[in-house]
């Protein structure tokens, strides 16, 4: 996925652009957009959105997706073992017994 | 990696808050904590950052990676496919020949 | 309110650091700081929370005031008027008759 | 100016949908797109584009302006005030003596 990423960036010269700073405010962009979707909308039709218009919440998403993605690729980090060192951490922050039916914040659990 | 996530959610009975609307409200939450490690710092001390708090912002970002897989978890999106749909329209709005070396968005190409 | 402001960025000599993208930027992390006091919290839970903790959420609404009122000030922006301006706009792109009741955006009205 | 808004929100029978969680939701979605107006924007490009399309930028502010006041108005709180209260604050956050010229955050001063 990364391969075909850089390589799309790369034919239209635009790792020029891609500082660090600008992918993070592109990656919170896009993070928007798919927020967006859900703005005043209610509980009974964000269901029923979800399914008709899953097509477009998708997009979005894959649009994030792209960011982080293209992101860690030019900072050399492995997202997936990122996500598995922070899952570790959050299992140290969120201990089950503790958590379980909270929605609190693990300073304030 | 979206198999651990969700175990690590519904063991702690999290299903009941996960409606898509706070799914997407603490991805932006997210992104902007990426977008936070930026602020004020100039190109100079961005590429210092970069790599002496790479951990840092890989942390963040592995924390966007969880709440886009949780998101297409629960909403049954294919996320890499997703993202190859999105490539494919990509390449149709942003053909090399006219891309190359701007960072105009497509309307405006 | 702006000059006081500005009084208290120029005693700090942090004119250097505020360059327009770097102020939207610090706008859009303390409005996602008055999210975040919104993340996961049920209807009941909101109204209460606007009770007994209004002071927190004042505070962070003063935050994305203060950078509004920088930027505008740096810009040379006339906030008041360019929201009288905008609210004319309004008023034609939900004109009563047809906005009334509904939360759909002009585009699909 | 609250008035104003008010009225126009009244008017078209909106106040159903401004839950506090969708008027922070909208406030940070109007600052993401001050924001959008610097993605990929040089120093130079910027130092052009804030003169050339003032009027763009001022719109996109007043935006967010309009979602602060509604929401100040709905939950009762003295924006004006509000901001007094956090300028002592950033006061003491931020002595002139430690600040001066650096753009760390208190906790690191």
């Amino acid at each position: 996925m990364q391969k075909l990423i850089v390589k799309f960036r790369d034919a239209r010269d635009w790792k020029q652009f891609h500082n660090p700073k600008d992918l993070a405010l592109s990656l919170t962009l896009e993070a928007a957009e798919v927020l967006e979707h859900f703005q005043w909308k209610s509980k009974e039709e964000i269901e029923e959105y979800v399914v008709t218009r899953k097509y477009k919440i998708a997009e979005e998403l894959a649009d994030v997706f792209y960011w982080i993605l293209l992101m860690s690729h030019d900072l050399k980090i492995d997202l997936p073992e990122a996500l598995k060192e922070k899952m570790k951490e959050n299992e140290n922050k969120y201990p089950v017994e503790k958590a379980k039916g909270s929605h609190k914040k693990y300073t304030e659990l």
